[in-house]
């Protein structure tokens, strides 16, 4: 058995590398790449990936899987290598289920769509790009049957990023957070609006730049296994524990932007850096699901980064970087600025309050098309109408809204929801923390996040993704993803800015 | 037979990208690698290496090609097609005829002798490296037994490097240079030193920079398609023709060395970005030699960059960026700094003058431990003579001798001649493009350097691997590499320059 079980690991050794070059040519591709380099780049890529594809989909995997099953069953279902041999029979079986012919037409149709969505975005036109969604609706529906039985024919789909997670559950959820959020905006839309206009200046970039490796380092990230650079969209990239990229951008006209996103990724790549060294090489390594790495960005953006006893540790080194514009403004009318909500058209730049209602309008919709209940033609007006209907607002035209995600038109299907479920997940896990670490709030105003980081490694991190992500969150809290946590973050903390 | 042709070609293809994934990765590794990452990047490298290497020497290619040689032996044998053929047949026999076996000992070993060799440069204690070269020396003999019938032991190795070279034509090249290159060093220690005093002061990296750019700019190197970046060694990486990436150092206190290193790398990088864009993807792409190589870099560096036409254009541009340092310096005064000939220890420090006296030491060196006529353990006797006879000083220590270079550690026997007949070689085709272009010095003073690379692209660079290097510069000059226009170059430049 360990014979069979190296030669299975000496494979995914081998996938390890070849994703690892992988990671650094996508990362260079969007820090350091010249223009001209794109089309080779993009050559280089694709073999890598062919050969990638071809290695994971290797028969010879299925059979020593097969033969390994038996012994497998004799140990302890937690141990490592059950685990192991649990996650790595699930991707072979993901990776193989899908003919090839089916693989080469979804590449070949969302390589189409890329390009369409990007001039149908251009002119803000959906009509361009309405019959190659109405294609990959087909070909995802198409995807999804090479994996019944399923209860529901999106649960394949949101496997792909949630394993274990059933359209139901995320439907329940989203079920019971929907009025609640709807309600928390409407309290707040009654109330006074935060003035935040001291922040309408111009902050030079050297400066935040500064501030953001400043605040990097304070929170742990590692820069002798990782960096920061720019990117036009700020991204994580785990080539390994031991070499994690995030990037940032950086506008002069928006300080809060700029610094949020470097903890965003920061928290991300505090994940990557977490994973057991032991799992590096084989099928363990990595992060147990979409929604739990969103849930470890978010609470390093938002729990801490948001939060007073933060601001009152950084703030006056903010303010020594930029002295004229933030001299004569106090913590409190900065931290209830870095806080205003504002029901905004475009998810990337929403607020905590408003944020999942923005993905919650995308699984409709994804569910309504896969399901068949929705067509393609019909999807900018029902954007609008939702959007209304949500926010209160209306997309002036498709661009700023149904167009507005590159993700349908390469295909993520199933992809949103993890979104909104990591912002769940971050607070269930805060409240937990906060039960097991005396005064965290007075650690962070001092700026120590030893035990904060400590915590996370410990209970989320260090277990990569031997664990599935609701059985990992029920481990460490006690429940699976559950709403209620999130809704009375919210209330106590929009309550408290807003005063409702 | 041309079904065959694209068969071999698809194979190249997929080693050109995978050949771009591990130069990506090379280039990251040495610009902007987190410490933390070296490991898992020299894992990944690693097994890159080794699917390159299946990929290169998969025996189906060798039954190919035999399949092809009496179809292509029906072509023109100038024609792409049939020197294409010639050049993978080539590369084929190089990489199949070492057996694995010695292939994973020389691995194994050069990696060994890499620690060994820094060490014992870090201690300056030559000794410890001893042993581990002499190794080295026997698997480089048992490598040239692999490329049995040959005219000299040394030949393979050469050709490694330098395809249909022979270790005869060096010695006859360098025996011919040698006492005029030890005349003119005379000659100049005989004649009153320049005087470059003024450069002992400190140059501001960001204007080094910033100048080093423009200069990039000025000579054609096309920054849609390539870049510069920071590294402790100063190198050029072509992923391929639409993205080089070249290095730089800047010190300081060495305003010389940055702005040299650029235009080298530059020159490097200019032929990189010329190659023929059909044999982007197949066996003709690269360049024909490290000498045509080192030609290019050469000819920018020091036929154009150290010279005073050169210096009427940029020398304001460079004030204008150091008014306090050069404000009171004129430009013939600043030419002559710029070429100061100065005997020094070491090579990568050496002038233009005295650099191929470092070459032939190591040449002569390598020779009698190949012939086995010089013993390893003599050779920190050997080295410190003999840089007394060629440059009239001798290395206080083995650290500034006989441990200088890397090379040896890593195997690179047959590579150091390179660099010395680069030097010939970018003189003989200057003297061509003066005969063929006008007023070549009267355009550099102008800053036009349009009609030079236009030359260089259409002679050199567009050629590839197309021609073994002699063949190629006797194509283009009429005669194959010859030392008289070097020697020509250099006492016309040197007498001028120091009045002898």
């Amino acid at each position: 058995m360990q014979e069979l079980i190296k030669k299975l690991k000496d494979i995914q050794s081998e996938l390890t590398d070849l994703g690892h070059a992988a990671s650094v040519m996508g990362w260079d591709q969007v820090t350091y790449m010249p223009q001209g380099g794109a089309e080779d780049r993009g050559n280089a890529l694709a073999t890598l990936s062919k050969i990638i594809h071809m290695k994971t989909t290797d028969p010879a995997i299925g059979e020593m899987l097969e033969e390994l099953e038996p012994h497998i069953a004799q140990l302890d279902p937690d141990s490592d290598d059950a685990r192991w041999f649990k996650v790595t029979k699930r991707g072979y079986d993901k990776q193989t289920r899908m003919p090839v012919d089916f693989i080469m037409r979804w590449t070949k149709e969302t390589s189409i769509a890329q390009m369409k969505w990007q001039e149908a975005r251009q002119k803000s036109d959906f009509s361009i790009f309405q019959p190659n969604l109405e294609t990959i609706v087909e070909l995802a529906k198409e995807g999804s049957s090479f994996f019944t039985p399923y209860d529901h024919i999106y649960d394949p789909l949101l496997d792909m990023y949630e394993p274990g997670m059933k359209t139901a559950d995320v439907k329940k959820i989203f079920e019971a957070l929907r009025p609640v959020q709807v309600e928390i905006i409407q309290a707040i839309k009654d109330s006074p609006q935060v003035d935040d206009s001291f922040l309408n200046t111009t902050f030079p970039k050297q400066g935040q730049w500064d501030f953001g490796m400043e605040l990097l380092e304070a929170i742990g990230f590692d820069l002798n296994r990782g960096r920061q650079d720019y990117s036009a969209h700020p991204f994580t990239s785990g080539f390994s524990i031991n070499d994690v990229r995030i990037t940032t951008r950086i506008a002069e006209d928006d300080l809060i932007s700029g610094m949020m996103s470097t903890l965003h990724e920061g928290g991300h790549g505090l994940y990557e850096m977490g994973y057991n060294p032991a799992y590096s090489r084989n099928a363990l390594h990595g992060a147990a699901s979409l929604s739990v790495h969103e849930s470890q960005s978010r609470m390093w953006e938002n729990l801490i980064g948001r939060s007073l006893p933060f601001w009152r540790k950084f703030y006056p080194r903010l303010q020594s970087y930029f002295p004229t514009q933030l001299g004569n403004v106090t913590v409190e009318q900065f931290y209830r600025a870095v806080n205003k909500v504002e029901p905004s058209l475009i998810r990337v730049e929403a607020d905590e309050a408003t944020y999942n209602l923005h993905i919650m309008l995308r699984l409709e919709i994804e569910l309504g098309l896969i399901e068949g209940k929705i067509k393609v033609a019909e999807l900018p007006e029902y954007w609008n109408d939702t959007m209304h209907s949500f926010l209160g607002i209306t997309p002036p035209n498709d661009a700023m809204g149904v167009l507005q995600d590159v993700h349908w038109s390469h295909g993520l299907f199933g992809y949103f929801s993890t979104y909104a479920l990591g912002n769940l997940v971050s607070v269930q896990l805060w409240d937990v923390m906060n039960q097991q670490i005396d005064d965290i709030d007075g650690k962070i105003e001092k700026g120590e996040f030893g035990e904060i980081l400590q915590w996370l490694r410990d209970n989320i991190h260090v277990h990569g993704s031997k664990y599935e992500p609701q059985e990992l969150i029920e481990k460490v809290t006690g429940s699976k993803i559950d709403p209620q946590p999130y809704v009375n973050y919210l209330k106590q903390k929009y309550g408290q800015i807003y005063g409702f």
